[in-house]
Parts: structure tokens; sequence; C-alpha cells
């Protein structure tokens, strides 16, 4: 944990941060450090994702998500681009998927940054 | 109107042809020729605007818009960044409106694209 700095981090702060973890492929480390502990995730209404509020649950997708997966073959993540309080990235994935096969995911992320943390992800697919 | 052509366009074609409208200021332009006829435009919970469907809504939007706008200073739209059936862009405007002041404006706006028509608008600010 940080302690207390002179100045809250910035949107873009958490934009570049992100983005330097996402292509070390840390997805781990950017909910452990990037994320708020009230973070709401929202997904597309065809999805079999539901949305959720809490660290705990969206770590709880991560799992469920990581059991899911028989291989990953390759991933992506686009620069964010920053407005506001907000950021967006297009990120991609392909993956074979326990008894569904091989699929290849294209998708734009929105994220809201609040006192230097995350505190929304929406996801367009 | 265009008559039938061989290939549906791609996502990355509506994205180009927004941007490329975008930067000329011609808005208007964009709805006439890339939007839907039942597109939908989903806006902020805290946003004074309300959420809306079909082009005459969307119009309406831009008319009342255009009726508040006392000056506009200035503004911008950013490459877009596809996905799939979807693309964003961060946008952006320095405005006066009336009887509120001058105020400047940061927001990312994704897009959904679906038979070669924008079918959806999503504001985050």
């Amino acid at each position: 944990m940080e302690t207390t700095t002179e100045k809250t981090t910035t949107t873009q702060e958490v934009a570049d941060r992100f983005y330097e973890l996402a292509q070390q492929g840390k997805f781990d480390q950017i909910q452990d450090e990037l994320y708020d502990e009230n973070v709401r995730s929202v997904e597309p209404a065809h999805s079999n994702w539901q949305n959720v509020q809490g660290i705990d649950k969206i770590k709880e997708k991560a799992k469920q998500w990581q059991e899911m997966t028989e291989e990953m073959h390759g991933g992506y993540t686009g620069k964010p681009q920053v407005a506001g309080n907000f950021f967006s990235c297009v990120m991609g994935m392909d993956v074979t998927i326990k008894g569904q096969g091989r699929v290849k995911m294209d998708e734009i992320a929105v994220y809201e940054v609040k006192d230097g943390k995350i505190v929304l992800e929406h996801f367009f697919f």
C-alpha cells in the first residue's frame, strides 16, 4: 500500500499504469492495485456474465473465467484514450474455452476513475 | 441514398467516415448518413439528458443542444478505436451555454455498428 501522497493520482496516470500492467498480462495485479473496493462491472445485456459490484465479486468472475479457459493462445490491449475521469481501450483474446472450442473475441472496455482508483469497468462486445 | 452494394459496410469503414465528418464538424451529417432509424442513445445516470431511441428523438436532442448553446469556442474528436462491432473515441468541447457560462467538457463515446449503421451511442462523462 502507498502512503498518502501529495496529489491524487490522475486518470491519465491510472490509464498509463493499467496499460503497462496489461502489456505484461498482469490482469490480477490491475485489480489488486488499481480497482476500488466498490468497483462496478457492467457487461452487455446479451452476455452470460452478470453485472456485479465489489472487488470480491469481480475477482470471483476472474476466477470463473480462469476455470473456463482451456488455453489462451494470444491477446492484446490497445493504448488507452483518456477523457475526463474515463479511459477506454480495445482488448481482445484468442482462447479455447472448455467444451466450446477456440474463439476470437474483441471488445471495448471503458473505465471510470475516482480518487485514483477504477470504480467502473464497462464492456462492449 | 446508396443502392445495394456488394458487401456490408464494416465497422472500420463506418468509424473512418464518422471520424472524417467529425473533423469537419458535420455532426448533423453523421446522424443523417450513419445512424440507423432505431438508434439508441445512452447518457450517464447523472446527466440531464434522457436515454432515447429513434433517429427523430436523437435529432430533437441535437436541436435542443443547439438552442442551449450560446457560443462554441472549440472542440475535438479523437481517432476511433475499433473492436468487433464497436468503436470508441474521445470527444470534447469548449462551449458557452446560455445562462450557465463557459464550460469545457470531455467524454468517451462508444458506438455500436450493425449492418453498416450506428445502432447505439453511449456516452461516458
